[in-house]
């Protein structure tokens, strides 16, 4: 039978392929750590939760399908908060951060067309550009840098008559890196010079270390009508199973747009909108101390890596991600084996291996992601199951 | 600014895109009885709301990308009801009914090929077929025919090289037509003769009347492989904003590309979910009152039209909708000028245009779709005050 080329293109998510894997590993009673995934240990906020027992219906109907007014003023005000104007008018909610990547994607860009991602990037981007038909075109950064953008002609050098956009993702998954100013002025200058626009994904902008401050896109007045915002409350509020997310931007054009995409999936979840409504509700209090346990995550994280011999990573300043280079030639291979060969008192680690996070044939086999999002003593633990995993591993295969 | 061709293209919801004016009206008082959208004003069962009173958290994280296994076995349990064999591996959790006609066209069609179409059809299959790039076929039905289905030749008339599927709604959205067994055997031979895949969207198939009886295109075992149905809790259990619907196939090279879709968006909302969940294990005894009470509004609303000089219509089988010819040339303009310049003791009618439900230029000017949503002493009002603006209406306008 004829299956569509995107559905034979699309790539099934390179973080959950190994799930199989790590199923018959729970079978044979294998407890795994799972830093493979950015599905955070940390409790879902009260509020959210009683959200939900606060639901009365009695009729669970449709909404708007730019999202409820009340949820769109919410998150303007939360903007606010970081001294960034916007009215309810520039938000309109989505069903995750990935509708946004997906109706962004598909607003910016024909069949064909390019947009320009720093890799390694988000795996997802692969998975709807797939779908929306768009190229997405990458900017090679590496490790031994600490993944920094390079000078703007190197930026440049990729840009052709399709390019559409730039899209930046501070703090970064899967790096870790935040932005500084001075590289986000020189790729606003890129976006105006070439006339695109700019897309970021700035979900994890809470997550930010050792005193950083986080920059956004929106605050470029220069660039105001080039900007649009993917925003999820997924890891901000510890509530990734909601599927509330946002698209952010200040042209009505792009939001016009968008929001006759929005009215073909009629709208958002409703309950779910209300849970989203709590969490902000709570004020930004509530991320201070959330901050801090993932600082210490990751300085438990990356003291525990660098110890390994042949691991070569930077530290991360933000999100809860960290790339590794690891003394391993297929790092696919390596993390199956982990799951299929190797426990250490009937435990081991899943981590997610590094191709699917670059557009670049080749790139990442030595790589694998790892997201801190375990409390402290079980990163410890998953850290002497890798060392003594990849010491295994190495003996085996070279 | 460059914005995509998709996004440019794309419709707005033509059921929706009248709504600034029915807001106008209700701040100048008007009630307004809405027959223009399926929100049926059925309480959501009690079992539904209290699944979310019963949302213990304490983290919301991901789902699994295909749904929770204990709701696609649920919904397999429930076509078993209807004699449809089916395991959990055959169902796929969608974000809506939306969504699975998303992910349905996005997997038989690449960008340009063709899905032929009964019209008039559900207005947001043009939505989703201009998102995914993919060319409606309309195959024209008449008011005056009942909307029934042409003999095969006129089908097979339509199909070029280009030709992936053909999509088919029982009970029918907007017609109200449920396709008899004669009527789906033509399809399903021009399905196989021609190696195409038959899309079936069967989401009222609880709302059938006069004792007629539902068929599948899931009971036709030599198509088994070529059938893809979408299907949606919205009208089911009156949950519209749960955004709850599933993927059904047997083809597991189809399964398997749609669940890269899905992995692509992560996972449908989990709470809701376990509303649906919930909502399928009331087991069938639920719906025999619905159908009762919506075969009551059908028959007020069929014998109050019926009544209205110059109204043509076919008396619908299911779903609950009907497509009437009215005396107007313009029917967006009717439906406008009832918002903007009718009301009859403060209140008045908004219901569909016609256009929005065909895809050839210029077929339902003189239509629209009425939605038998509300309740008995509603919709007599909403006849009388239907009565008497198109007997304005055409003194002003002809």
């Amino acid at each position: 039978m004829f299956i569509s080329r995107r559905a034979r293109d699309i790539q099934a998510s390179p973080i959950r392929k190994l799930k199989p894997y790590a199923d018959e590993a729970k079978k044979r009673g294998i407890h795994i750590f799972h830093l493979n995934i950015g599905d955070p240990d940390i409790a879902t906020p009260k509020a959210v939760i009683e959200a939900f027992h606060q639901y009365e219906g009695p009729i669970l109907g449709y909404g708007p399908s730019q999202g409820f007014e009340e949820l769109r003023q919410a998150i303007a005000d939360y903007f606010a908060d970081y001294n960034i104007k916007l009215t309810a008018d520039n938000v309109l909610i989505t069903i995750g951060g990935s509708e946004a990547i997906h109706f962004s994607f598909s607003v910016v860009a024909d069949p064909g067309d390019e947009i320009i991602i720093p890799e390694p990037f988000y795996t997802n981007y692969n998975g709807y550009a797939t779908f929306a038909e768009v190229k997405i075109v990458p900017l090679p950064l590496k490790v031994e840098d600490g993944f920094r953008l390079p000078p703007a002609d190197r930026l440049e050098s990729l840009i052709t008559p399709r390019t559409r956009a730039i899209l930046l993702c501070s703090p970064n998954n899967p790096t870790g890196t935040v932005y500084t100013e001075e590289e986000l002025r020189q790729v606003v200058e890129v976006v105006k010079k070439h006339n695109l626009f700019l897309i970021g994904d700035e979900v994890y902008k809470e997550f930010i270390y050792d005193g950083l401050k986080h920059k956004s896109i929106l605050e470029y007045p220069e660039i105001e009508d080039r900007v649009i915002v993917v925003d999820s409350i997924s890891k901000r509020f510890s509530s990734c199973g909601a599927r509330v997310g946002a698209i952010i931007t200040r042209n009505e054009e792009v939001y016009q747009a968008v929001l006759k995409f929005a009215q073909a999936r009629l709208c958002p979840p409703s309950v779910e909108q209300y849970a989203a409504l709590a969490a902000y509700r709570m004020g930004m209090g509530y991320f201070e101390p959330i901050r801090l346990e993932y600082q210490r995550r990751r300085d438990v994280l990356f003291g525990g890596l660098t110890s390994i011999p042949g691991v070569v990573l930077q530290k991360p300043q933000g999100a809860f991600y960290m790339i590794c280079r690891l003394p391993v030639k297929d790092s696919e291979h390596f993390v199956q084996w982990m799951l299929t060969d190797f426990s250490l008192n009937k435990k081991t680690v899943m981590v997610a291996p590094g191709p699917g996070f670059y557009a670049t044939p080749g790139r990442g086999l030595n790589e694998v992601r790892i997201a801190y999002v375990l409390k402290e003593e079980d990163l410890r633990e998953a850290i002497e199951i890798l060392r003594q995993g990849l010491e295994k591993y190495q003996k085996l295969f070279g």
